[in-house]
């Protein structure tokens, strides 16, 4: 079933402890979307400056993702973001953000990504996020992401959206920021609380806690020693999460977990290059091959 | 089958961002022999001063645990130590450490202890630890512990020793330490490369990664709210996986990974309550209860 997505579409600066690269290719609905593509059709909503190259596009287009909603504005600029990690390549550090095109983003959705039934709101201004889902038609399962800035600065328009949406996905210290919990189980619990039926805490290398209705769970990542780039690692998860929801068309517990495990092997690859280049060398196969060497981790 | 551990026996005071206890049991060899007496028969080495209550030598022995082994210096003081969690709850301060008796411990194994076919080394100095190595006659099975000081100043000392051993747990800052790699999954290898067939590497609330000779995998810590007091965890990790693999009289792949899972399992009890409070509490039938809700939680 398609999948729409919503959030930044960006070029990355980042510096890791052995390498750098220059404005490359990133964003969190880039990473959400192409990850999502090995399951399922994606359709992206963005915006980006002219400075975009049409050959992202393509390649984006290639991966079977409708891009009639990624907007370009004329005479703007696309969104750059600049990080440092540090040498645990866990923790980095925000040196600079041009938020440019998309910091007066009003997303308006095509027709056709209207009654798309899997929704997934990247990081963004909550106001923005509310804005794509009144714009849809009733989803079956709307999932969002969110950031230290907005439960900060947009507190009441998220605890809003909160009431609306089936699913939030956050990290640790997102997640103790907005509940004031130090305990991750506590602080799963205390979100659960604020509206979402589930929610998924990221643990960067260490993996994601879920929190439903029932149960909780605490899935580790894949253990890889090439961990060359982190960024864009959440949002490969969500990616490769929502992706196989949508795919299978059903929200279970059961679909839901094997939905997590996929999302961390999606993950697992793009954090061995920069932007998207191991998920570009990739494909389906690969996906489930690493799929069944993490599920026999996991058995005992 | 018997199971040897020698290591430190203590009093510890611990500060905890909600409450603190004074002077209550604790020590690496304390924490790992409870733990383990739920799967087999434990003989402690340590050493106690005149200060020790007669009281907990008869709570061990009530357990099964021959204490035997357990020297008490005339006029000497028990070793103590004070420490202060931060609010994560995973990373704490020493504040005081008073080694007394321990400082200058020289093990004497009774007779009846040189033959037990499992050995665990808990954290000591390496020369402590090769000293009871040598006492014994030829174990089947010998893992250790190690820390920061050991890896700093006695380096040669520890070197030694890993070349003697079949296995080595140890915290990940010690993993990095000890071999310059950030990266766990490199450092796992490296720890390898000196000299033990295994490594298992503890991540506190992050879980354990296990390394051998074919294959690589991560644990996550079973989830828990109620984390109270985290001392002991690493040691109750060690005596649930020792004590399991004694108990099975095999070490296989499966009997080991098993055996992590246990290991997983009794600290999740230790952290619930300061010093032994909550081990005290359960059977053996609690930690399958919880073994089997982990082994549930990892299914997908």
């Amino acid at each position: 079933m398609p999948l729409l997505v919503a959030g930044s579409v960006a070029f990355d600066t980042v510096h890791t402890p052995v390498a750098w690269r220059e404005r490359v290719l990133g964003g969190a609905a880039v990473y959400f979307s192409y990850a999502a593509s090995f399951f399922t059709t994606v359709k992206l909503v963005g915006v980006v400056g002219e400075d975009w190259p049409d050959t992202y596009t393509d390649m984006l287009q290639r991966q079977g993702i409708d891009t009639s909603g990624l907007h370009v504005v004329e005479g703007g600029e696309t969104f750059h973001w600049k990080g440092k990690y540090l040498p645990n390549m866990n923790d980095r550090e925000t040196l600079e953000v041009h938020l440019n095109v998309f910091g007066d983003f009003q997303p308006r959705l095509p027709e056709a990504y209207r009654e798309a039934p899997f929704l997934f709101l990247a990081n963004g201004s909550p106001r923005l996020q509310s804005s794509v889902l009144e714009q849809t038609t009733g989803p079956k399962l709307v999932v969002a992401d969110t950031m230290d800035l907005w439960i900060r600065e947009e507190h009441d328009a998220l605890m809003a959206l909160l009431g609306r949406i089936d699913g939030l996905v956050l990290n640790d210290a997102e997640a103790r920021l907005l509940t004031e919990e130090e305990n991750l189980v506590k602080a799963g619990h205390a979100v659960r609380a604020l509206g979402p039926r589930f929610v998924v805490i990221k643990k960067g290398e260490h993996g994601a806690m879920f929190f439903g209705e029932d149960e909780i769970y605490v899935m580790p990542a894949y253990p890889t020693e090439r961990v060359v780039d982190p960024t864009g690692a959440g949002d490969s998860f969500a990616g490769g999460m929502m992706g196989y929801l949508a795919e299978q068309r059903e929200v279970t517990p059961v679909t839901l977990k094997r939905a997590l495990a996929y999302g961390v092997v999606a993950a697992s690859f793009t954090v061995e290059d920069f932007s998207l280049d191991r998920l570009r060398q990739i494909d389906r196969s690969a996906l489930e091959e690493r799929m069944a060497a993490y599920e026999q981790m996991l058995r005992f």
